[in-house]
């Protein structure tokens, strides 16, 4: 069971952009450079926060990525299920169905109890992902962290 | 984020087993026949539970899988880490010390608080199925449940 690496990169593209004056946007090279990750590669899962409504993207010579919302409203639960959808791990395949043990269809219109008690902890996983912001992110940072981003992320405009 | 289909073949096999009377064993033919499972490949899972303390394993004409421990005393967690391993979804790489952005090392002391927070989120999906036991499963499954379980199981031998 294993998040793509991109997770790590989104989670710290988005703190990074959460860092940033109001309006003010930076780049997929910027960011990129800022973590020395491949551009072209970081795009693709900046664009996926897009299209999740995480980040608004802007054109034109200074035109880039900025969050599309308050950061208190960005949640763990959107980065991550942005780039690894929201697909939960354990697959039922209703083997319960099958073989010399098969249950008659009658037994089986509610969800397999295993299916159902692997459910109820990607559920806790979820809820705890939903309710960490990036906004607990940012107060937990020192006083001086988005100073420094900013200089060092706009030292590569 | 996906759990091997395996996950879903133990749950199933040890709550079949867990329906035995005590000390009576299934063996890997008779699992797979009962649930239409390739065999080699659902008793090298079925090895795993064993080198996991789940099931105990064993050998002569009768011989085969049986509870290592108490219904009780086996949870869900044993069952997926027995298979999948328990390596945490969430992967840091450490990007907060690369690139133009890089963190000097003596700020990086601590466990990176983006990682932090998705290994708090990974703690409590394993609590959850930490308090999952087989026991748990039984209680909820209809009274006539086991002596089925047994007839179709055994029918196999």
């Amino acid at each position: 069971m294993k998040l793509p690496a991109s997770t790590e990169w989104v989670l710290h593209c988005a703190t990074t952009l959460a860092q940033l004056e109001p309006g003010a946007t930076a780049s997929a090279k910027q960011l990129a450079e800022y973590f020395d990750l491949p551009g072209p590669y970081l795009a693709k899962q900046l664009q996926a926060l897009v299209r999740a409504g995480v980040l608004a993207a802007t054109t034109g010579p200074r035109g880039g990525f900025r969050l599309a919302r308050p950061a208190a409203e960005i949640t763990f639960l959107q980065l991550v299920e942005a780039v690894d959808g929201a697909a939960p791990p354990y697959e039922c395949r209703e083997i319960r169905q099958q073989g010399r043990g098969a249950l008659p269809p009658e037994d089986c219109r509610d969800t397999c109890i295993l299916a159902r008690k692997m459910a109820e902890a990607h559920d806790v996983w979820r809820r705890h992902l939903a309710a960490t912001t990036l906004a607990d992110i940012l107060s937990e940072l020192p006083p001086t962290a988005p100073t420094r981003t900013r200089s060092r992320l706009t030292a590569g405009r």
